[in-house]
């Protein structure tokens, strides 16, 4: 059955004048932000945040900040109708789909506003890194700790970026809750810890990762996949299941588990970023299990980037 | 004659629910941070903030993050019954004094909140910059271009540390406006920049500097000179009202306006840290004033840092 017709907001005060309103007549707002082409894993979330509000405001916004010049920030999939149309669909519906312009250059009249452009291409801010002034544009968070290992060693202005944003929807938004996925673990731990650390009021729920039929972490990139690449890619689900089997029989030595872990992804023609068993809240490579960790992987298929994870909570 | 006794709260929630209450109400909240030991300048911008707003709430919070270790923090002066006295005898009230024990530690349950704890000294944080861990607060806000010049030079870790706890108390009392006081120029613009620049739906006020009778720009640290330093720092608002004066009345030359106020200010026996005359929005120096400007010079007498400046605006 189709649901009702989410509002579409593209003005930071209508935004927040909405979250206002709904306040003052007694609702909670949950918010999950996303970057657009929609799929089941992002569905999850929005069935994660009804679970704790009872309005739903999902943001679409492609956010250059967090993409380096040399990143696929103008290859990014996008189908907005197509989003809509998905969001229309889900059970309890959606309340507001928020899809600013540019959340950099919307600086009204400020004085730098005018002389400082940044590069567009395409009619879209390539990447707000790529000149000095980023639009006038000149404040970012960062998460000192948390964001220099794993995808923070291959992509140095990523979590930044991705913070700094999240960090603005959260002013314009205004929420009591927001989802973030799991399968995107670091980012996950880095927005808990900028909420506790700059005491937002907002509570921050990781969900679980969504899988394809065999096994492949849903993903907006896994579109970019060659058929045969797309069937490669499988390795990195198959070695984290094994790795989290073997662990749960008694392999408690992370050297051990990555190195069986890596040259199955090697031989199914992945280039391998980063595979690493961290403790769950440091991000912290540990060596022996003997505490909740999370096996962390991202590898390169073709010119596609693909991350996966698995928790492996031993009794 | 004595006004009302503004209630005092150091949990975030409690503070955080009375703005919620109060909004819900249809009030508007303004905002006034302090270090506290207030006067007349600090009253001054509560002032300012009842023309804003219908409430009004001061923090009273020493914050240990914009402090180096080798800076004033553990001398810094505090009197927080004095403070309430002078609240409580303010035309038109204030409503709240949020007077939080640490912003850094107060992080409930976190599971790096026990092993990480800053350094004490007399049961006061002393900096969260002194460890690496500062009591597990890892979070940063940084407005990049404009802590960089005037006292970002010699305080490298200050406009950080401000501009972060901002953003906490922004966050935990979510006022409608917040007033600064235009004494220290640069934190002014750069919270400006940051209320912007993160999307704050927060109006900043920046307030007229007050004088004590004889020119000195009030400052919590002026109770730290000596008698003898308290007369030779006149030097400084001196050289300024010179400086503006001349400007006024044809030298442009900001070289010229610089070299005659620097001498002023040493032949009175003060250390000139940096005496510079930038543009208002950019805070960049200036060589022809031909654009609102302001004069802006820090300057050590004994062991008291003093800053102090003036507005230029050729018509």
């Amino acid at each position: 059955m189709a649901g009702k017709d989410p509002i579409i907001m593209r003005e930071k005060d209508e935004m927040r004048n909405w979250t206002r309103s709904m306040r003052a007549q007694g609702h909670t707002i949950g918010f999950v932000p996303t970057m657009g082409y929609l799929h089941q894993g992002h569905l999850s979330l929005i069935k994660e945040a009804h679970k704790h509000a009872d309005r739903i405001v999902v943001s679409i916004y492609v956010n250059p900040g967090q993409f380096s010049p040399n990143e696929d920030l103008s290859t990014y999939p996008c189908d907005f109708q197509g989003d809509c149309q998905k969001l229309k669909a889900v059970p309890g519906g959606v309340d507001v789909v928020f899809n600013p312009d540019n959340l950099y250059a919307a600086y009204g009249n400020s004085s730098l506003g005018s002389e400082r452009n940044g590069e567009m291409r395409e009619g879209r801010l390539v990447s707000c890194v790529e000149n000095k002034w980023g639009m006038g544009h000149e404040t970012w968070v960062r998460v000192e700790n948390l964001e220099k290992g794993l995808c923070g060693k291959s992509r140095p202005v990523f979590f930044r970026g991705v913070v700094t944003v999240v960090t603005k929807l959260f002013n314009i938004v205004d929420p009591d809750v927001a989802v973030f996925g799991k399968k995107d673990y670091q980012q996950w731990k880095i927005i808990e810890r900028m909420v506790r650390d700059l005491d937002f009021g907002i509570k921050v729920i990781g969900s679980e990762i969504v899988r394809e039929q065999d096994g492949l972490a849903m993903s907006s990139r896994n579109v970019k996949l060659s058929p045969d690449n797309r069937q490669r890619a499988l390795s990195i689900s198959r070695a984290l299941s094994r790795a989290k089997f073997d662990a749960e029989n008694g392999q408690l030595n992370c050297h051990e588990l990555i190195n069986a872990a890596i040259p199955k992804i090697r031989e199914a023609g992945g280039r391998v970023d980063y595979a690493e068993i961290v403790e769950q809240e440091s991000l912290e490579p540990v060596e022996t299990i003997n505490k909740p960790v999370v096996f962390c992987v991202a590898a390169w298929f073709g010119d596609v980037r693909l991350v996966d994870n698995m928790e492996i909570d031993i009794n």
